[in-house]
């Protein structure tokens, strides 16, 4: 008898210290970070902006948090996707364009020769994008990208680009948006680029997503159906000091949280640092190499310099990806 | 025995009756409707596009509905309420302009001659705006908003403004966010004159509000703090072809329902009804002169005429104050 009450009590010890562990286990809403400062300071905030008694207490209805896109929360090597999209475009639209294959920068697109098209700066950039991005209505562009989305593969991973999402950042989201943060992406990447895909992919629906855009022009259509269609002309570059003004017309309301990772969104930073309360800024340093990328200062895409110093002397949290991710991307064994 | 159960059956057939009449007043969401076809058609379309087994089953996430705010949430006369806020501005500012004395528009104002102002045309009016929309932080403006929100009164029923907003479309957009459907403005009114108040008073959210807007630009102030400075200068009118393209620019997804009342809110009606499945397309046709005001096709302000012919043609929902509303004010006995 008493020897079966020992076998009761010891299995009954068993369950339940193999519940706790599980419960404890289950209780780490951000696994894929190792623990550390960054991993820290992320849920401190959290705790304390949602502890009703607390001196941090934020309404749920000011929780809202911002990142940036690219190299923040997917990478921006060797090219900003977004790049990759124009080139695989020109490509494909090559034949109703004999012309290109003597202009620039077209010539050096469909050369490959990546390096002129670069060189060639702004001016290039925007010659490729107007060819590429305008012209058709704003649903008709959605489709294309959501074709390419699915069909495109990234040269270094050979996988599609939604598989090269930072896990630590969607966990980060996930973790924010459990705790009534309201998550928004703010990128200087193009806004209709980006719509047709976030949600799938960051559960982050298209009207949270500000960017860069284009003109739309309403229109009545030849079938006699009102669209919107695409110009080619600049309407809102969504970079820099284009983050705060940007977040005020489309939010309307200063964030408490924001991510980063680069000088393009330091003006984004300062400005949700000088607002009251409870605040966190975060950058992703790009420190590894052989999982993702190692740049900052001298990149050209995601150049981390100035941003860096100030966050460094502010006391922002950076995120060190080598040291602090236990995983960069979901498929890591 | 038997007149003791009989009296418990009849008490028990009380309660239930009781019950269900009080369950069916409650199950009425749009108390301040009559019955009608208006009221029907709104009821209608949200079962359908809210029963999962229905075919116009809408899935949550695109369940997107736009008001207009001036004449659709909220009255227009005799002027906007924005230029009554800017009038207001212009006296309260006159002491530290004495130029204003002798300069248009600004005298006329100052004389209380809104004909003169009105006259002026939109030159006046864009000379008032830049005098009293700039020039200061969007803190500061969003602060400004807020004291006379809460302190100016409407000339005719002298109260404040915001208790002149129409009790039957808070109770439509309360139905609809009960059913969830995400409810935006897109209003030709300055996006940083709602968001200070439409939170309070039609429950959404700064960011779910799409407006006409100046620009803003990022600056560190002389204090060392980083803020948005309102310069003189449009940005953006959300108004006539600008709806549609504000629209997808601010939320990025087609509505299924929207309500506006003038030829301003035209393109916007007509994209929404180009989307495919299941549209709701709405205009309030003001003819209460007595509760309300009476005005449509020769009115300066929320002119009806192209919007209301095509409206009847293509069998929108043209709503009847005088027929439709119960109730315009929460205030009416």
């Amino acid at each position: 008898m008493a020897m079966k009450r020992w076998i009761l009590t010891a299995a009954f010890g068993f369950v339940l210290a193999f519940s706790i562990g599980r419960a404890l286990a289950q209780s780490d809403p951000l696994p894929s970070w190792n623990e550390g400062a960054a991993k820290q300071s992320i849920v401190d905030f959290v705790v304390r902006v949602t502890t009703p008694s607390g001196a941090d207490f934020v309404p749920p209805a000011e929780r809202i948090a911002t990142f940036d896109n690219d190299g923040t929360l997917w990478p921006e090597q060797p090219v900003y996707f977004q790049v990759a999209f124009a080139v695989d475009r020109v490509r494909a639209l090559a034949p109703q364009h004999p012309e290109w294959k003597t202009t620039q920068p077209f010539k050096a697109v469909l050369d490959g020769d990546m390096k002129a098209v670069t060189t060639g700066g702004m001016k290039s950039v925007g010659a490729i994008i107007a060819a590429t991005h305008a012209g058709m209505t704003t649903d008709e562009f959605s489709k294309i990208v959501i074709d390419w989305i699915a069909t495109a593969r990234h040269p270094r991973f050979n996988r599609p680009y939604t598989d090269l999402v930072y896990q630590p950042m969607l966990e980060l989201l996930a973790y924010l948006r459990a705790n009534g943060i309201k998550t928004f992406i703010v990128s200087g990447g193009g806004v209709e680029f980006m719509r047709p895909w976030v949600e799938k992919t960051y559960g982050i629906p298209p009207e949270q997503v500000v960017g860069s855009s284009g003109v739309t022009k309403f229109q009545i259509g030849a079938d006699g159906k009102p669209g919107l269609l695409k110009e080619p002309k600049v309407e809102f570059i969504d970079d820099g000091a284009g983050k705060p003004t940007g977040i005020n017309r489309f939010i309307g309301r200063r964030p408490i949280f924001a991510f980063g990772n680069s000088d393009g969104d330091l003006q984004m930073l300062q400005w949700i640092a000088a607002g009251t309360g409870a605040r966190f800024m975060g950058i992703v340093h790009h420190t590894d190499a052989e999982r993702e990328y190692a740049y900052d200062r001298d990149s050209r895409a995601g150049k981390l310099d100035k941003a860096f110093d100030e966050g460094t002397a502010k006391g922002w949290i950076i995120v060190d990806m080598k040291r602090d991710w236990k995983k960069v991307f979901a498929f890591e064994p």
